[in-house]
């Protein structure tokens, strides 16, 4: 099975998936909406494409996959919905859609990413074919990878990067944190319903983070190439306000040479793996080459 | 010891519980000092107090229990910064002293609350002395407390209430949800800490189930009866407002008779465990009876 195949017959048992865990609440009817608004969007999915491409590759089918898939897709939306608020990046548009508050209002926005960050960590807890040792594992590294030690820490040093120029090491740090963390989470999460060895976690860690650094390079890239109908959010938006950026800090041409640079590390580190590792080949071909 | 006695004793052990999880962190400076802040502005620790309280009355030294209460307290906490938000409550006084995001900008507020939240998740997912099976326990029952069937869909009723009159049952909804279900956890998980039977279980979620209301009503009676001088907060907001209370649907007396009820039941329910529960009964009163 290729890429295109694996996330065709994947992406609607995600959705599912997602509709059948929001529709499980007995919830206020606006907060279901909105909650239930923004998982739908859409987006590509990565995250949870990483945790069932993993999967696959360790040859090992989990029952509860789609459910961790789906709480880290829960927490990656949280992140966005609290993201475009009007006091962050203040955005109108996502994913070629109006953002959650422009629909819902500011109040609901915020408790509806509050409640999508707390049902993740019930979600695992309540998964019927995980150990409890497991769900332990899988709990403590989410609220690392998801905290102010990860994607909320780099959320704080992005919007403290706004008012100055950043070095590279900084601007490094920034994505390590903000993307990088949960998109390795996604990896790693994988690994652990897969029962990887410790060998294949180090494989897998390494894995994650180049692919997590050469995923933003390529979305700072896209902000300067791209246009907002194929990114469905405005286009030019960091070069407007002067954002430290890899192609700001490095130049366009030299921006895409890192791009290059950690896709290869990525790939070596999987292919160090000694196993079949298409499908995650692809998928960081997919993120490199990737238009919006 | 009676309770000024264990509050005395314990104050200052949670203050530093706090302290050291946040110290622990390495994370940009204003997110650590935001989330301190809001920490460290006190409050009263009521659900602390009740974790602690509950193990004491059956006779358990846990060597984790500082560690939950905290976590407990960060939810909490996170809870009143997003509350306090210009979208949401819209307060510049909290304890007395200026709402987070007053002093650390939106962003940052926002930011601090979601990695609380977080946070909280994580310790309880390290604690070093307790089972995994008795840690799942944990954050199963705080995700549903804290999320969108807890805390967080009765704040959405909280807000969808404030623009029509509510009847006694939909405004006991709000409270059950947005006060009760965080206090009843605090309860429920000092009990399992102490390894509660299942019949204490009962008995605990009855005392927690009444003491929420309990105390929600006297914070509606405060709102009334009490200055701005001693709430820390603006006084008279609820009246103003045209906000559904206690003392609006029953007028005051009919409040009064109403909470009084609620606490003989909460003392009730801890009766019926057949131990001493002075503790308990001292809290139940404390609330019953505080200014603020």
């Amino acid at each position: 099975m290729n890429l295109t195949e694996f996330r065709k017959m994947n992406e609607p048992l995600i959705q599912q998936q997602l509709k059948e865990l929001i529709s499980a609440l007995s919830i206020p009817a606006p907060l279901k909406e909105s909650m239930d608004y923004s998982l739908q969007a859409g987006g590509k999915r990565i995250r949870p494409m990483l945790l069932l491409a993993v999967l696959r590759e360790l040859g090992v089918r989990h029952p509860d996959a789609l459910k961790v898939a789906a709480a880290i897709e829960m927490i990656h939306t949280y992140s966005l919905v609290h993201d475009d608020l009007p006091s962050m990046d203040n955005d109108d548009l996502r994913r070629g859609m109006p953002t959650n508050h422009k629909v819902y209002g500011e109040a609901v926005a915020i408790l509806a990413g509050d409640a999508l960050l707390t049902y993740s960590f019930g979600i695992i807890a309540r998964l019927e074919h995980v150990s409890s040792d497991d769900k332990i594992r899988l709990i403590d590294l989410l609220s690392v990878a998801a905290g102010a030690e990860g994607m909320v820490g780099g959320q704080v040093l992005d919007i403290e990067g706004e008012e100055k120029k950043l070095s590279l090491e900084e601007l490094e740090q920034v994505h390590r944190l903000k993307t990088g963390a949960l998109l390795t989470y996604s990896i790693l999460a994988g690994a652990i319903l897969g029962q990887a060895t410790p060998e294949q976690m180090v494989s897998f860690s390494r894995f994650g983070e180049h692919l997590g650094l050469a995923f933003q390079i390529q979305d700072d890239i896209l902000d300067v190439t791209g246009t907002s109908q194929e990114l469905g959010k405005t286009a030019g938006k960091d070069e407007s306000s002067e954002k430290s950026t890899y192609p700001s800090l490095l130049t366009l041409p030299k921006a895409k040479e890192k791009l290059d640079f950690h896709a290869s590390e990525a790939i070596s580190a999987i292919r160090s793996l000694n196993s079949d590792c298409a499908l995650l080949e692809e998928l960081t071909t997919l993120i490199v080459q990737r238009k919006n």
